[in-house]
């Protein structure tokens, strides 16, 4: 497409996003909720549907999630299942064959040992991109008053991204935590934290994040 | 975050995903819909929401939308539209601010010209990201025994790419028209146009896809 | 079915649901908003899709209406519209034919005068029974902090009853308000009172609910 | 309320209704789904959730299920379950108290030997009355190229009543199979089987349906 190309060229992308308003920024509301996409065991491998970046992204989670277990903020664990007999197939699990290995039992569908849920955890188990797909997160993050979800998880460019979009849609202040998600490639990790940052979320590491909570709980964690 | 981009650093993003099993086709089904994405004049003026490149994909989809009528398929366009009242705003337009402008009658947010609708064709109202989100589409789509979605529209990066995400989702093959969708800036366009194609749609040129449904109908558009 | 009814003849049926647990009540929250279901001018006219009963439920309405906006609690209005070429038809409207004449300019899809909104009242165009059903009212509801729905409008046994039943499953306490409900015919009425009572909503008289929101509020209306 | 009753005392329900134009049928499309809402141990039990009519349900929906499994026909079961630890309670299990006993492997929740599901035959995990609410059935139907919606289970007044309003809003022609439908108490059952025939569902006792299917299939289950 030559001629797409040459009207693209001269104009820089962030300019661009400045100009017509977006990058804006909508904080962090009264409740907080941790929500953690997807850490299960066969994300984080690189030889099956992972990349050596999400561990990282692991290793950035553990103190958030440390913390809300402090404050006692809500927490919400994400896990793709599928039924074993393939009784509930769908078209995405077709097309990324590899998710129908993700079933109840499967070492891969495990969440990770360092951010294993506890009681009174929700584990949302998905068969979508998104966790509110056909499930009852937007209702129950209602029933327990959050405002603000703080997404960490894999993948960037995937799951982490098709929740956050359903976040705003949603209405919930989206935080997405920049050294906590992780992607099994570096170009379609940043082209999406570009997205969320112009259109969806604020973006944050978790540093700052935390000190940020920190002060609103007056209390350390 | 230096120790993510190392380990980032030396892979191949097309090789990682091919390793993984993405970027399958899901192919053309019985029944297609044309969906227009928000093809309306503010997103097509570069000085609004839009830009440049958006008006060629406005000139691409002038022949799909000739051959579907010829064909009697289903035809779908959406619009953003909020109450002029403000009573309807959400998150998604307090974040993306002028959003709010895009009111039943402003001349912002009618669907361009060489598209107008014609009677019978169904016109969406939205006020979030995705087509499917809180409105009847994925419902009509099933009621007219649609199994296949083809979208065009704008910005690929941000309601393209949310639909798309949700038609699969919902169950729908989906093919995103490469010369057909547009943005306002080039990068974010082509990495949205990746992400669709390795895990959530077929990305095929207008020319192809008219050829391969000419082919399917037996009868020249 | 002579084995069945010898089943159930025996029993009575209040003692049952008590026995069982049905009928708790789930109270009044933190912030209530104002639901009318479906309060048009065909609804109203026994002659058209009503009742004489709805004129009744009109009259009940106009007093808590009153409170609400005194309050500057959030008010929601919901109407049936359709649009007038069939290009949104479904199949609720191919079953009960009447709602396709509920068109956007249409006298009989007007909400009736004495309800008439204000500006900054939502209005809600719906196609279905539920008001939730492929609306935003769910996420507008969370938007706006509201955590209990005071359900007015008709009729009783179709679009408050549907829309009662997914308020429900949404999380928000509900208080249907028994004189200012209103249906067609008697039975029904009292039928679908008796189940959302032991399953979903409490109910309340509308002097009973404006005299507890009274307290709460501290003032006036 | 003396003044609505007097009202309403004259009129004939089933007159009021034929005149307004209710109680249409929309017949049996081109491919049916067997839904069996429910019927588990619990809801079978009278000093549970059930009635002693849930059984004659359950007695009535085996030749249905033998017909549909011998036509390959899709067939889809449904079961209240609750996380044990508590984490997805929600505001209906907090009304409806002994739903939260309804875990996933508690005795209550598990279905009735009778109808027990078989390989390849989905159990949708619900957590609402609506069988359509919070999960993918209408997405796996419409996958499954469903269009009619035959319905079995219980209660009628609760979860049948409930996904039967679900499934027309989604488009799919409903049958509610009246002897193969059951509720704890007589008055419920049958308003609840009037209301949908007026306005949601076609009702038809098992052998009618069966010897309809049938004539459609073209062979003897």
């Amino acid at each position: 497409m030559p001629k797409l190309i040459h009207k693209y060229r001269d104009m820089n992308t962030e300019e661009i996003y400045q100009r017509q308003g977006f990058g804006r920024t909508t904080g962090i509301g009264q409740r907080c909720c941790l929500l953690m996409v997807d850490f299960v065991n066969s994300f984080v491998d690189p030889h099956q549907l992972g990349g050596p970046a999400i561990e990282d992204a692991v290793q950035a989670t553990v103190p958030l999630l440390k913390a809300f277990r402090t404050w006692q903020l809500p927490v919400v664990h994400t896990r793709v299942v599928f039924e074993a007999d393939g009784s509930d197939r769908n078209l995405f699990a077709t097309r990324v064959n590899a998710l129908q290995a993700l079933t109840e039992h499967a070492a891969g569908s495990q969440i990770v040992t360092e951010l294993a849920p506890i009681a009174n955890e929700w584990v949302v188990r998905k068969q979508g991109a998104s966790a509110f797909f056909n499930t009852a997160l937007a209702d129950w993050l209602h029933f327990h008053q959050v405002d603000t979800l703080v997404v960490t998880g894999c993948t960037t460019s995937g799951c982490v991204r098709a929740t956050v979009v359903d976040a705003v849609q949603h209405n919930f202040r989206t935080v997405v935590v920049s050294d906590a998600v992780g992607d099994r490639a570096m170009e379609p990790h940043q082209a999406n934290l570009f997205d969320m940052r112009q259109k969806y979320a604020d973006i944050m590491t978790g540093d700052a994040l935390l000190s940020h909570l920190h002060s609103l709980q007056g209390n350390s964690p």
